[in-house]
Formats: structure tokens, sequence, C-alpha cells
């Protein structure tokens, strides 16, 4: 089957606690309708679809796990109008090892390669390889693409690259990757488009969600990010720790009593906004930071951490054009943005309140020295872009 | 005894492989004398005395560990003119815990508290605790002074203090210590006496040495420092990682089936410079480089990671005004000092070549916006300077 106006491209894109799907006019890219369920494990759990933003009649009820919400989500596309002209399926994966990060077809061998390297993600891939599997036993005759997320760092510079580790960990894959690649390069197209010349910028990406990460993107190639080998590296997240000093894991450790899984427990679930406030939720906290002195200092960490961030990527490239905040907390939290923004003057930042507080794609005052914009991401479109060139190769 | 021009304060200040002593004079706190002994624990290790630049006669032949090092400097004294003139002994100490950060004497109550820390700083403060009892018992009748490594930074606001992380290890100690806090100070003091309004200025000091920090010192305070709770955090050091993602300590704890003592290890003494070119020391490296590749990307690292800092540091106060190196690298390395500021430009940072090559007390080039120096610290002068304010209370 070839690409047509009648042929779709299906996109997977996994969360720990979300499932979002999206399906793609095959030869046009354009979207045709997008799906998610969220709050997975709960009661309160749904399917919600919706195209061209009016809604499809989606499940509610709740759904008990991933599978269950993957089960849901097949059983939809199989009883809908779209089953028999779907013509790929494309998928979003965190890690792929250090020799896959460009977009590739699922083969055995490379559903193999992802075992081995499940001890690089086990918070992440073993569900996306469990994901993976349903589609090929419900899509039997469907090509499947693996979208890494990885791919867009992979030309880090060596010091950048490499841990200061003895070589022979190196040897087994331990190397900073950096994560949310298919968000960056959705943002680099966008700015592209909108006549931005990327490959002449100094350009920091500030993901900022439940995870969250930052990339410095110079002339167009990604040459620092601040997740490292994992999710939980860079800046304090929602429930993660973001960098530390070793001795605080050694602590842990030793006077926790920890043993290596408690530990990842703590340090991927239990830490981060949610251990100075009880909660992750950003949203939540901006909420209660008036009445909520915790809240307010949750704010102020993860403020402060993404601003010291902020420096030290620009110290990485030797300066800065472009700040863009995308992802849920950086395209919809005015305050957060101007939290991380206050006292960068000196980095030629400067936003409006009125835009920003607005939404503005251009928050940016007119004295700031430093384009700053808000976009919203897109990793769907990424996956479906992907899949397309890899399927019509 | 009242100090007078003829008694002396004894400062001690203990590394891991090494042991500096000074005498200063009581009253004007001129020193009188200063020793070491190097390469504790080889055969090359050698006890060195120097009164104003002049050598006077010392030990060889090795000291086979730290007691042994301190059992010889304790003979030299006793054998000395000085013995029976001494006021009181002050001690550099690396931790006291989250209660003890000012200077103060030592007495049974705190060597309790010390012994209870020792889990914060399981390196240090062991053989710290083990000299100040030898001398203790050498010079029972002498007043002794700890002055803590903590101190400096005592005042950093919750943002940069508290790690995120349960409130439950907070109780127990966990915080962002931070350390080189003595030199820190002296430096403040030296550049407040050279007429700099340190009060009103944004100012980093790179403590580059085998153990390698930062601070931030806005209007005074230092708001923020790149070591945290252990010295293995921050910068990328001589055998140290500096700060990682902690699922990097995970992934070495999983995979390389690690215990905490043994990744302990690995993370203090086996990683950093010496994990990517097999050698620790800067000066050897710098000598190297020229036919060793690796050689060349350890010094890559080392000064890309301070950069880094220095941008994170400079956000973290919102500006920089000045930039001070101190510490043997910082001191002594013009090409590791030009390096690190490589790129700086929009910061406000340049330095003149010729200043530089030359370690001039300013190399700034007459263009920069930051004034930047390279200033020789002096721990000792400040355990003097504490341990007289203590016993003259």
């Amino acid at each position: 089957m070839a690409a047509s106006s009648n042929t779709f491209l299906l996109t997977i894109n996994c969360g720990s606690s979300s499932l979002k799907f999206s399906l793609y006019h095959a030869g046009s890219l354009q979207q045709e309708l997008s799906g998610s369920v969220d709050a997975i494990g709960t009661a309160s759990g749904k399917l919600v679809i919706s195209k061209q933003e009016k809604p499809l009649p989606g499940q509610s009820g709740g759904f008990k796990n991933l599978d269950a919400a993957v089960k849901a989500v097949i059983r939809w596309i199989k009883h809908s109008q779209y089953n028999n002209n779907l013509l790929a399926i494309g998928h979003r994966l965190v890690q792929g090892g250090p020799n896959h990060r460009a977009p590739q077809l699922i083969t055995d061998d490379l559903l193999k390669t992802l075992h081995q390297y499940v001890y690089l993600a086990p918070n992440h891939l073993p569900d996306e390889i469990k994901n993976i599997k349903a589609f090929q036993k419900a899509f039997a005759q469907l090509p499947q693409v693996a979208c890494f997320d990885t791919a867009f760092h992979a030309d880090m510079p060596d010091e950048a690259k490499y841990y200061p580790l003895p070589n022979k960990y190196r040897e087994q894959g331990l190397l900073h990757y950096g994560f949310h690649g298919l968000s960056y390069e959705y943002i680099i197209q966008k700015l592209a488009a909108d006549g931005i010349n990327v490959n002449k910028q100094n350009i920091i990406i500030a993901h900022l969600g439940n995870g969250a990460s930052m990339a410095a993107v110079k002339n167009g190639i990604s040459v620092e990010t601040t997740m490292g080998l994992s999710p939980i590296g860079g800046l304090v997240m929602g429930t993660r720790s973001g960098d530390l000093d070793p001795g605080v894991v050694l602590f842990l450790l030793k006077q926790g009593r920890l043993t290596a899984m408690q530990l990842d427990t703590l340090l991927s679930k239990q830490s981060g906004l949610k251990a100075i406030a009880g909660k992750s939720d950003m949203q939540e906290l901006l909420n209660m930071a008036a009445n909520d002195a915790k809240a307010g200092a949750a704010i102020t960490t993860f403020c402060y951490q993404a601003r010291k961030f902020i420096g030290s990527l620009a110290a990485a490239m030797g300066g800065l054009d472009l700040l863009v905040f995308t992802g849920g907390i950086g395209e919809h939290s005015a305050v957060v943005r101007e939290m991380i923004c206050r006292n960068l003057d000196f980095l030629g930042i400067r936003i409006n309140e009125k835009l920003n507080n607005q939404h503005k794609e251009n928050i940016g005052s007119s004295t700031s020295n430093v384009k700053v914009m808000v976009l919203k991401t897109n990793e769907e479109a990424i996956i479906a872009q992907h899949t397309q060139t890899i399927i019509l190769k």
C-alpha cells in the first residue's frame, strides 16, 4: 500500500502514566486525529480522542495499567474506519543504546538489542518494548519504526558526551545521551520554518514538563543537554532529583541502607518538587503557593536550578541568542517563565510581563538582547515524519 | 600565657596525602615558619620546613602513613625552641555537621559530635579527629581550635542549601555544605584589603587544585558553591567525578555490582582526570598533552566543566564583576586559566595573554568587563586568625 490521502501513519508516544497516539495522513503528514489515555493506574483514567479539536467517543472508567491502555487504543483503532488504511506505526523510544540513535525500522534484531540495553533505561524501555510487541501482534502486516529520544544529541563533543569515569563503563554504554530529542527536533524545525537561521545561532530550548530538560543547540547541533545517561539527571523535576553530588547518593545508600532498586525509586519517584512540597504537579503547586510555604519553596527551587542551567548551557556554547520555552510547564506557566528569567538580565534576557502573561510566541521585551519564545512542541509530528521517511526509503 | 611576641600559634592543615603546619606569632599573626609533609605513604615523603623562605633541617626517608607524619611534626616541635612558647593549636576540619560551622574551641563534647558526623565526611573526618587527639596528647595543656571548611557557606539561601530529597534525610544532616571555606575566606579578606568593595560585588572564586571547587560570593555572602554534601561533587577533579546524573551512580551500582564502599572509592579516587588520562596531576597532564590525546582530553574536560560552572554561578548571582583564580592549578597554570575563560566573552570575561602567562595579579584585558585575578590562597593564615580570636575571647 503506498502513501496516499487515504492512508495513515499511527504514532505512539508512551510515558510512565500516559499514552498518546495520533493518526497522520501518510502523504501530507496532516494530522487526522489524536488521542490519549491519562492517569493510567487510577480509576479516573480516560481514553480521549479528538479530530480537528472535536471530541470523538472514547472510553472512561480507568485503565489499571499501561497494557490495558494499549489494548483500549488498539481496540479503538481496530473498530474505526482507519483499521484497513494504516501504512505504518511509529514509536517514541527513550533509548536504543550507543549504536542506535537514528530512526529505524523495528526488526527482530533491533528488539534483541533493545532487550540488551534495558539496563540503560530500566524505568522506561521495558514498557516501550512491550508496547511495540502488542502493536506488532495486533497489526502484524504493518512496518513499525523506532524514533529514539537520544538521536538529537548524538553529535555532542567528547567533553560533553563522556563521563570522567573509568573507560570500561563507557564500553558498557555509559554515555551522556540526553533525552527529549523529538521535542527539540520539532522546535528546531519550527524555528527554521519561521525564518530563524538556526545554523548560525546559540539556542537554549527548555522543555519543561513533569520530566524536564534543556538543550544547548549551537549552529543546529545539540552540544550539551541537562539530562545525562538517564532521565533522572539535570534539572530538579516533578519527582526526580536532577544532578547530584555523588556523595549524596553514597549518603543515601549508606545512611538510608537502601538497595539499588529502592534508591532508583527514591531518586526517580520521590524526589524533586514532590519531596519538597508533597506534590509534583507544577500547576497544583502554583495554586497552593500563596498559602503554602513548601509549595513556594518547590517552585523557587525549580526555577533557581533552571536559571543556573541556562547560565551553564550558555557558557557551553559561548553565548546565547535565543531561549525557547516548551513542554507543559514551559508553554503554560507564565509565573515559572518569569521566575526563571529573573536576574538573567546580565545574559541579555528580559521578558515583557504582558506578552509573557498572554503566552505570546515572543515574550522578550523590546530591550532584550536574547530572543525569548514560547512554542508548543509536537513530538508526534516528528515521529510521523521519521516514520514516513523510513517506510518510503 | 598571654599572646606576646614570644608566643606562637600552631596551625594544622591535613589533606589525604599531605600535612601542612605553620607557626604564627600569637599577637601580630606574622608567620614565623611553615612546614609540610608531602607524599605520605610513599618512600619519597619528606618533612620540609622553612623560615622566611630559608630551609631548616627537616626529615626525609618517607612516612608510611598520616600518623607517622603527625608524629614527626610533633617531634620536630617538641625539640624546637618553640616547644615552650606555644599558645594554642588551630586545626582545619572538613566538616562539623549542620550545627557546627563557626570556629570553636575543641572540647570533649565537640569531639563526640564530630565522631557522630563521621558519616558526613567518611574520607576525611576520621583522620582529622585522630590528628586532634595526637596533638591533644602531645600538648595536653594547650587549647585547640577547630576551623570548619563549611563555615564560609553557612548562609546560602534555602534553594541552594537543601537537596530536593525527602525531608527525613535533611534531619540526618543531608545539606549542601560546600568546602574550601578557609581558602575563600582568605581571598575575600585579601580582596577587601586591596580596596575592593566585596560587599557590593558578584564574585566567583575558583579554588582549583587536586580538589577543586568554586564559590559564588554575592555582596560578601557565599550564595552558591560547586561542592555539595561531600567534596566529590561539582567540578571534575584530579580523581573525583564531580556532579553526576544519579542514574550514572545507579548504573555503576547495578552494572558494576559495586558495594557502597567500592563506589565511594571509584568516585573519589579513580574518576576525574585520572579516569580519562591515567594521571591526576594537572602539571603532569599539561606536560604530556602535546603527545597524548587522553591527557589533552582530560584538560579539555576539566576546563569545559569549570567554564559551565562559571556560567551557572554567574546565573545564581544574577551577574559577575570579578573572577578570582586560586589554589595550586588556579595560581600556577596559565593554560588552564586561558582555556577556562575561552568563549566567556559573552559574560564580559577577556584575559590578556601576556599578563596571564606572567601569572600577574590582574590578568583581565583592558576591554574585559569582568575583573580577572590570580591570588595565592592561605588557609593557614585564616586558621591562625580564628585560633587567636577564640583563645582571646
